[in-house]
């Protein structure tokens, strides 16, 4: 990226959370001249430090009370079951038309307890870029994370559209392809394509282990013996506990109809192989095969 | 690779099936000079053509009985559920001292029905190369595909020292680290760390689809929001049917109890979800990361 080859979007940017993400984006917003300062805002000071040294952030508090009054972009990158605490605590002290954003993975009722929580004159657009690693900490964020992926933004009735303008020439301007979706549906595709998927992922590696633990006739390390399958299939197992905990309870209700639902093939697959159902069993792998290869 | 790098171990080699792992075989025997002569057998002319021009052997037949009498190594890279057809087929137009072998996910009790259907001086030795990748048939064969892979090997009391041994050296010279243990165990490994992370791709997939299907809120094609989580998660669900659904079969017993310890675990994660256990969750989550983590 050439650095200042945008004009700035935002004066002052303050980002609450100075993680993977935020501080992805703080590279991102530094080195394309985005912002003219950003702000970083945490509870760990060596974390923030790094962040410093790393060049994500120009200076940090504490508290983000010293500095959101002094910011036209204020974003949300904590855990997603942080952010009404974080905006009780300081909401009121942002002035008018400053544009309050988000990166969580988890949008529905969260976005509307939000903006009925933020003063009037402040406007919140949700955004999530599906960008990230199984890695979390400032120490594995880039710059170049939000290329090339997408960033689904939940505007809902109560969206400023000028607002909604400026988030979409944010991640546009690091590289992503908007999107744009209300709140609930966000939660419907997130919880069936990304939120799924990591519980497959979690609870495969509960079972591995319990295979291992309760096995008393094969005296073999079972982990010694993966594969790239399982290698893929788990990758996403390592991801942070916390913000995944915090998904999970966000996105409850989506995701414990999923869970059935994939629980439900599951059974049927058992069920196909108890009756050596050979015929059945092949029709349910093309068909798994071909919905693969339709993702894109 | 150097050509001709190694004295021949065999002077005529038959490869019953040229597919993605018989056909990289057959390369990487002709490429390191491992074998005088290989030959290929299967069903389609057409691959078998394109097998001839890709090197991967020097000439083919249709019908094995042709050419076993003349080999000192016959490898079957069929899918596992015709190997015993196959043996019983040419089994006795074997000479005495031939080395049989295989390249099949499954082994348990399919080896030892293999070994008593063999002619006594025939000696059997049971090979899985943990290589392969979610694209089947020739055309994706390469001769480095066994390089820095893990082969097992899987010796009965039966098992001739000298025919483990040239099997241990042919798998060597391709770049593989060989790993001996009985065909029971391996079965109970491979279960675990391979078969039941392809069903649990395959039942992602068939949930993602019943998700898409079953949905009345909301009008979006959820295939199209794939991240990187999902294609990883689900890349293996790409595979062959045919072979999978033998393997599925062939390693029935061990993969139903397996299917049953990973539908608890996703019960017990539902479970924990329901009740709004946050502590409890992130515990499993991090067990799930510790674990991750672990593999090699």
């Amino acid at each position: 990226m050439t650095p200042f080859s945008h004009t700035p979007l935002f004066q002052q940017v303050t980002i609450i959370g100075v993680g993977l993400l935020g501080g992805s984006l703080g590279l991102a917003l530094k080195q394309l001249g985005l912002a003219k300062t950003v702000i970083g805002v945490g509870r760990s000071r060596a974390n923030l430090e790094l962040a410093m040294n790393m060049e994500a952030i120009d200076a940090f508090v504490g508290d983000a009370k010293e500095v959101v009054g002094q910011s036209d972009f204020v974003v949300l990158a904590t855990p997603v079951d942080t952010y009404l605490e974080h905006v009780k605590h300081w909401g009121e002290c942002l002035r008018s038309h400053t544009v309050v954003s988000d990166v969580g993975s988890v949008k529905g009722p969260l976005v509307l307890q939000l903006e009925s929580q933020l003063p009037p004159e402040v406007f919140f657009v949700g955004a999530h870029p599906i960008a990230g690693k199984e890695k979390s900490g400032v120490a594995y964020a880039e710059a170049g994370l939000f290329k090339g992926a997408r960033c689904i933004v939940t505007p809902t009735s109560r969206t400023r559209p000028e607002a909604l303008k400026t988030v979409c020439a944010l991640w546009e301007a690091v590289g992503s392809t908007v999107i744009s979706m209300n709140p609930h549906d966000h939660d419907w595709v997130l919880g069936a394509v990304s939120h799924l998927p990591h519980v497959a992922a979690f609870s495969l590696m509960q079972a591995l282990c319990s295979l291992q633990k309760d096995d008393k006739t094969h005296s073999m390390n079972l982990l010694s013996f993966s594969g790239g399958g399982l290698r893929d299939t788990t990758r996403i197992a390592a991801s942070s506990p916390e913000m995944w905990r915090d998904i999970c309870l966000a996105n409850r209700d989506n995701l414990l109809q999923m869970i059935d639902q994939y629980v439900g093939h599951l059974q049927e697959f058992k069920k196909t192989l108890q009756v050596n159902d050979a015929q059945r069993l092949q029709q349910l792998l093309e068909e798994s095969k071909s919905l693969r290869e339709r993702l894109t």
